[in-house]
């Protein structure tokens, strides 16, 4: 018995020396890749460079519009610089929503003539607007859906103000997003129910600017598709207290905004073959287009310059992976995710495997977390990587999270995990699909952070799989 | 024995739950204070704005400048506004070192009168000038104080040009200024040995632009004291290239950098008194000083408007500290530290009880950590509450840490604890001691959450002691 009992400890004790040792030296190699591929971006990094290419020199890049159709060339090109063994254009049909013109909307306050003030608005992304006429009508405010229910006998024929305020003491601003982001998305839907003939919604943010924020909505198919407008801040304020002093108010509004046929887009794609287990596919990406007011650089700019500099730092360090990493850049993520369902599909035509996908479309902040969509036993394994990948930012790893181009992926195949990259979040609804969202406003070590510390955990998943 | 087992089982059992149940209740309402903390910052936050008067209205404030005098006077006047049971100047003599005009360098490069580039410069703090007159010699280039000993015998009648690079590999830029900075700090000193005339160094900074970034200096009394400047990026680099293709550089540099007489500054206390232990004194606080070339909007108007927010939010939600806490912003951090100093003797002369002071000086950035000089048994306490406060950003409790200016209280009372808010360091040498230290770089909801964070940390060291 207590032989038995020897024997066992010694048995326990080489395998825990043995796993200490092997696991020792791998964590010590690992650390060292890591650092490596960090010193090479922030030290040789393009990331930042692109961007500026992509922002200035491109710009705005939504669905059906020329930029877009050049960004896709440059970014071709930019995967063939970057290194990769492959790179293609992926073809899928886009929607072609065009603003037509200057939005507007004019207030009328008070009676008389020259009370008039002039509001700063932005038409929703896939709104039907007013044909270029002006359409005037009295303004009902609302503060939430509850406010809508009960004043929804005097909404015929008015324009539906909705002031619902981003709520300013979460600290996760995504949170503040998702609860105010459900009025720009079904919103006209919901006036339009109640017979209201357009809507002018408060901006999904905290800024302290009067710059509105545009975003995609989604009729009601049951109801007209009535003309929605973004209002800035300070604008929604003045006119939310303008009616609350009980004045009559009646805006005049006016866009040209309306949809085209659908056109070509393509997902940009770019490839490092595995060398192991070529058949076993990781996929990076962002998204490549954007809203029009804006250049697009945080959202999705940033997401895209990453992952061409995650490959580029791959070379240049001299990984050779042993899966498959393919580097996307996703066409359509703001109004259709036409690119994403695309991808999914196409991989799903041709029985892919995926073993994993991650996103970065939070804007190019500092890194501070990942958010995994991905069995307990999977997660399991990666937890253990993360003394490895916190010192460069990301020191929390969380589960749920993943993005809207690499969801798909995971309704075509349940067993493909997904990572979302979780910057920090303060600054991104002070820019979000607004003028702002310009080159001038991304960090350049910030930016670069996000693609070491995506590149840390794309390197670990290539080297010990799922 | 096993009667006595079962006893000491008995024991333990309801040892444990006592302390569960204590710990659980006290947790509880501890986490509930903190929210209502965070949610007064987030909602009704004063600091922005208090920051935007200190930077716009008042703007930079060197030591023996009017804007000193102006920014210790509307100082006071925010800490009783803020709720303050008293508020006080303190009185210091300050240095009072002044740029005394524009600084200027030309740089002559190949002979020809036609190859002439003006240097984007800024004359070190406490450096003395040409007297304004046109200082000209050749330059010697070195990139570290190794190259200057090799070059030793070369330099007697040279400018010395410090190219010594900004490690951008390190994730902490701290760590990298900590390494740089010593250039700045003992470069005049070690070329003035020498023989060199004039010294130029590389900004401390990897900004993206050519400002340059200023910062005290300190000559070697045993040598000349000569004229020193800062040199933007962009030219720092430029010039190292003209120098390495073995052009015969000169350098003609102008700056009229000198002392005034020490003058009277101040520094600005506000006090809660506690009710239980108001002998025991915590402090927190910032600097009021900043560089003249900006508004010191980071550097540390930031620090300054987050300490006076804690009170103002102590206030609003009716927290009555137990320990008094004095909200201090200090005088002269930049160059003399004269405040820090003074606020320790007069502690150390009335025999005062510190028990802990807390510092905000590293930018208004989102808040990550906060570093601690204590006792191991004072940071196992501290390390207890990190659960109640990491929702909020700092999710990181380090040993070692605290501020300039809250030194010397701990050099005073060896066992005053200290620490410090260390907030996301990406993008504060881009600004730090340069001109773009401006109000617009500030992001309120980033500014206000390092207020949140040091107000919960004080609120469990004022509720529990340390």
């Amino acid at each position: 018995m207590i032989h038995k009992t020897q024997h066992m400890k010694k048995i326990l004790f080489i395998a825990i020396a043995f796993l200490f040792l092997k696991n020792g030296f791998s964590q010590s190699e690992d650390s060292i890749t890591i650092k490596k591929i960090s010193d090479e971006i922030l030290t040789n990094g393009k990331a930042y460079d692109n961007l500026r290419y992509l922002t200035k020199q491109i710009g705005g890049r939504l669905s059906g519009s020329s930029q877009m159709v050049k960004s896709e060339k440059w970014g071709v090109g930019v995967m063939k610089e970057s290194g990769a063994d492959k790179a293609w254009l992926q073809e899928c049909m886009v929607p072609h929503w065009v603003r037509g013109g200057i939005d507007k909307a004019t207030c009328y306050y008070g009676g008389d003539p020259k009370f008039v003030k002039s509001l700063d608005v932005l038409a929703l992304g896939n709104s039907e607007g007013t044909k270029n006429k002006e359409l005037r009508a009295r303004v009902v405010l609302v503060n939430s859906f509850e406010e809508l229910e009960k004043k929804k006998d005097s909404l015929k024929g008015k324009i539906v103000f909705y002031n619902y305020k981003f709520n300013p003491t979460y600290v996760q601003t995504f949170r503040s997003y998702g609860e105010a982001s459900t009025y720009r998305g079904s919103g006209p839907g919901r006036a339009a129910k109640y017979g209201a003939v357009a809507v002018i919604v408060r901006s999904m943010s905290h800024s302290v600017d009067n710059n509105p924020h545009t975003g995609a909505t989604r009729y009601d198919s049951a109801y007209a598709k009535i003309p929605a407008l973004a209002v800035g801040l300070r604008d929604a304020d003045w006119l939310s207290k303008k009616i609350e002093e009980n004045r009559i108010i009646s805006l005049t509004i006016k866009t040209n905004a309306h949809f085209l046929p659908d056109t070509i887009g393509h997902n940009v794609i770019g490839e490092l073959t595995g060398s192991e287990y070529p058949n076993e596919i990781i996929t990076i990406g962002g998204h490549l287009d954007s809203w029009d007011p804006a250049e697009g650089a945080h959202d999705d700019g940033a997401g895209c310059v990453q992952t061409m500099e995650i490959l580029r730092a791959f070379k240049a360090i001299g990984y050779k992976p042993k899966r498959t990493i393919r580097f996307v850049l996703f066409a359509n993520e703001e109004n259709g995710l036409r690119g994403g369902n695309k991808y999914a599909d196409e991989a799903k035509a041709k029985n892919e495997k995926h073993i994993f996908a991650l996103e970065s479309d939070a804007g190019g902040f500092t890194p501070r977390a990942f958010g995994f969509t991905m069995s307990e036993e999977q997660f399991q394994k990666v937890l253990l990587w993360k003394p490895l990948i916190a010192p460069y930012g990301c020191s929390e790893f969380n589960r749920g999270g993943g993005g809207a181009d690499i969801g798909p992926l995971r309704r075509a195949f349940p067993t493909t995990a997904l990572g979302g990259l979780s910057p920090d979040s303060q600054r991104y609804f002070d820019i979000h699909h607004a003028r702002n969202d310009v080159f001038e406003n991304v960090n350049k070590r910030e930016l670069e952070l996000g693609a070491v510390n995506m590149a840390a955990l794309i390197y670990l998943i290539d080297k010990y799989g799922l």
